[in-house]
């Protein structure tokens, strides 16, 4: 398993859709997720450090689990299929038992980072879904090529094409 | 307090608002409640018994306080200020302690829908935000005008009006 952070939240401009793009910690490839505007909304908050007036769906779960003497050890994603992605939410309750949740990468990210739980990708789904986030500091042209491609030029297939 | 069940889930189409009407057990009378898309969205796949591929949001809620040995005693609806509504989770820990969350009314009924739980409204909040529903059998008139009002020419600020 890799530790991931989120590097960024993108909105696919030609589908309208939503893209995490979660950076592996210990290279600088990413894996991007497509995810629902909802969880989106829920993620950017959090990514702000905005609060919201009334408590989001997130933050009522946080809040659940917390009363409950819960906590969120570690999500995990886990699996692709058909271009979706499947992740398992490591719940710890009171007793020390864990109990893994199935749980959409959106939802685990969203309450993740809200709980300051790590988040990991398996070796798997990063072999298959990795791409390579060109460094900052060399290789300008490849960095240029790749932030027009976020900034301007991205939708699904293309992304699918860059990625394979 | 008056327990409530889900009445109608309506789109207000000037403002494509989904609205809850919540209906008293004891009267004929409903309490309107303006929503978000994406809990419109939970709601709406639990009344209709359908179920998604993956686990929304609200069912990961549910999936959480099960395995964590907890339980959704009711949810009350319990305030109302500037036309946002307030609710209150009751929450039972496995050690039977009940714990008080505060919750927009949408998440609060999405989940007490998926956790078969009573949903309330204080009277305060009934007597303020109550309508008349006109019966089937009695007052035609009544009833169809009710019924244009809620199917073509339903706004926020009619419904208001048609509140007070």
């Amino acid at each position: 398993m890799r530790e991931v952070e989120v590097k960024a939240l993108l909105v696919d401009p030609y589908q309208n859709a939503p893209v995490l793009l979660l950076k592996d910690q210990s290279s600088e490839k990413v894996v991007p997720v497509w995810i629902g505007s909802p969880e989106a909304t829920a993620i950017a908050m959090e990514l702000q450090h905005r609060e919201f007036p009334r408590p989001l769906t997130h933050d009522l779960l946080k809040s659940t689990i917390q009363v409950l003497g819960g906590a969120l050890d570690m999500v995990v994603i886990d699996n692709i299929q058909e271009a979706t992605y499947y992740a398992t939410l490591f719940v710890r309750d009171r007793a020390g038992e864990v109990h893994e949740l199935d749980a959409r990468p959106s939802d685990s990210i969203a309450l993740a980072l809200r709980m300051k739980s790590p988040i990991y990708i398996s070796e798997e789904v990063f072999a298959t879904s990795a791409i390579e986030l060109p460094d900052n500091d060399e290789d300008e042209d490849q960095r240029e090529q790749f932030q027009s491609f976020v900034d301007h030029e991205m939708n699904v297939a293309d992304f699918k094409r860059f990625i394979q």
